[in-house]
């Protein structure tokens, strides 16, 4: 087989961890340098390869190549761009192919969510179809957790843990002055489809009745009177209520609550998320003082509470990635499995990418309480191991030391350029 | 001198570290018990006091009592209930001396900012008046790290580490999603009118340039046309903009950013906090994608994030306050002194109350760089040692482990109830 290149690139929304499959792909690619040239990366993901702006990562030092798995977010650049549909259009894939081709790149791996997926497969494809020849391998990534065939998603179980600790920590701030102050705490997460996330919240309760109290999934249709009531009855009997609400959360028709808002006494219409909307219902149904917050990037980008699980399988699915190449695999996503043993474990498996593409993976309604407002001992047996172990990064003057890169570019080859 | 009992209380918006000052307090008088009695713990404050609902601590083991020194929020409650003045209505400061008798208290340590310092004060005093020997201490505690006369507050050091980190972590977010996606990130933090907790966001910046880019204080006047031409300029420059905001950040006339809002398409005042009202200004004004998170209780409840300093400094102010009493101290507040050496060393201090009473302490200007916008070398030289070093609670199953109180309460001595 002869020596060839590997392109890589981050896609879509980053993590705490995507550049821990990073540090998986290239030091697993640099362990066997006799079949395996440079890796490239995509600068701001598979933009990079249309604009042939290629990172050579063989630039960085080895000790920040392993820092990269200590590192939040993107350390390449990621991008919100989907291909568009070959037969439609065929520019973007013949540019890929014509950048791969220039640059010697055999091996694609492409780490990101549901639509990446997609990509990588069509990527597949196509190369038979133009007659270069790439093997594709797509790397699980996503927050949301959504992605079917796997049983996590690199990057959710260090969200997890940190809304996880959050809401536990708030909760006892709440519950320490609620006899005279917020009765009610609402902390808006993400997940606009799925509600993995917000559910890691229920982790924090130890015992039954222990806050949160309420938790809203987009998967279960909001009803606001039997809300409203779970609330006053919480309030009544523990002194205060701590919301977990899912961005996604919405109406039996289909309405977000954040897009629905609320009308103010002049009838004027409140603009807002889920966690404002939901806190004016406190104050105008109830009569709660409340308080929320909004986690946003902090969320996905906390790597200094990030789970030492989740660190060490984003790693496992990059270096899976390579040796899947090397082993001649294409168009397959790395999976992780659970091994069906008493105690957590796990092993890496494959599934080929054209049954992944587009397959959103929600919270099964038997994860769900029947109230549909917490999570039942299942959900609670499937999440609790992913936020299992710490994992610092190191600090320097208080403050965490995550990996500076040159990120140095290749000299382009091709003459044409390309417009994205 | 006879072996008396003491009073404990917790006031006001908790910390991370306030448990860690109540850690002390009891430790301590534990270590002296030939002196002190009993310490007594007010339920949710000084109105525990008033109520006659106080908490015994010598129910609590000695391991739980010293994972005090890792749990967030107030263990025994706290509240926000300022005592009236006692020329207009003596009653509450009767009680208080009523309930301390009943109880052979000797000892008041009260545990708060400003507010609670002149009550301190207050109760050192009317023990006088009344006849009723009581020696009154002040331990410092405020997020908002704006007490005189002490050289920082227990509970600023580690509400800063999380502002600096949260801020470095998000600013790695949005730097490797701008190409396409988020070109404006903002993060609201507390502080109603001083500024500390914006500025702890600069200690995220390794070298100038390095985001935050903005900060906005309470302390420079909000100039929307200055801020808008600084986002842009940024923007163009770096590709993307962060942006630190205090909720208290105002217009010259006083107006919060927050209050002021802004109206929609059909003249609408939209209303919200300083983070969603700046926000909107990108989208109108700038045309930037933006996005924003609210710290809210997540930003002084987060031991898991806690500063070294910080914890070690309660645990000392709470020992100190014990010291204190011993030595025959009263109305004075334990303050913490930074030495004049190179390298950061602090001793404890004290201060007459009777000076710290409802006095705030705000931003140096020489603290804030001169386009009002950053803070300076001066500011980092302060801010930077109190965030020093990591102090992690204990986890089981992935979740910090924080103490969990029986919280008994002492039966009542006095037959009158008094109504708070």
């Amino acid at each position: 087989m002869a020596k060839r290149n590997a392109f890589y690139a981050q896609s879509g929304g980053v993590t705490a961890v995507i550049n821990a499959s990073a540090c998986g792909v290239i030091e697993t690619a640099h362990a066997h340098k006799n079949k395996i040239g440079k890796v490239y990366a995509g600068k701001n993901g598979i933009i990079g390869a249309l604009r042939e702006e290629l990172i050579d990562t063989s630039k960085e030092s080895a000790k920040t190549v392993a820092a990269l798995k200590h590192t939040p977010s993107g350390a390449f650049g990621s991008c919100r761009h989907k291909l568009k549909n070959f037969t439609d259009d065929p520019s973007e894939y013949e540019r890929l192919i014509a950048v791969f081709k220039a640059h010697d790149i055999g091996y694609f791996f492409y780490n990101g969510g549901g639509d990446s997926a997609d990509t990588c497969n069509k990527v597949a494809q196509i190369s038979e179809q133009l007659g270069y020849p790439i093997q594709a391998i797509h790397i699980p990534k996503t927050v949301d957790n959504d992605l079917p065939f796997t049983d996590n998603c690199p990057g959710f179980g260090s969200v997890a843990k940190y809304v996880a600790v959050s809401t536990k920590e708030a909760s006892l701030d709440v519950a320490s002055m609620c006899d005279t102050s917020t009765k009610v705490f609402i902390l808006e997460v993400m997940g606009r489809h799925a509600g993995w996330i917000a559910s890691a919240g229920g982790l924090a309760a130890d015992q039954a009745g222990d806050p949160p109290h309420i938790i809203l999934f987009p998967e279960i249709a909001f009803n606001r009177e039997k809300f409203l009531k779970k609330v006053e009855r919480t309030v009544k009997k523990n002194g205060y209520c701590v919301i977990v609400a899912s961005e996604g959360a919405q109406y039996k028709d289909g309405t977000f609550i954040a897009d629905a808002g609320t009308t103010d006494a002049f009838g004027h219409k409140q603009l807002g998320g889920v966690a404002p909307t939901l806190a004016d219902m406190m104050k105008s149904e109830l009569g709660y003082k409340y308080h929320w917050a909004l986690a946003d990037y902090l969320q996905r980008s906390a790597r200094h509470i990030a789970s030492a699980t989740d660190v060490e399988q984003a790693y496992a699915v990059g270096k899976a990635a390579v040796e899947f190449a090397l082993a001649g695999k294409s168009a397959v996503m790395v999976s992780i499995e659970r091994k069906k043993s008493k105690k957590y474990a796990w092993q890496i498996g494959e599934t080929a990418l054209a049954d992944v593409a587009n397959v959103e993976k929600m919270m099964p309604r038997n994860f769900i309480s029947r109230d549909g407002f917490g999570i039942t001992e299942l959900a609670r047996d499937y999440l609790a191991p992913l936020i299992q172990g710490e994992d610092y990064p190191p600090y320097k003057n208080g403050i965490p030391q995550y990996a500076q890169l040159k990120n140095v570019l290749v000299e382009r080859k091709l003459k044409a350029r390309f417009k994205v």
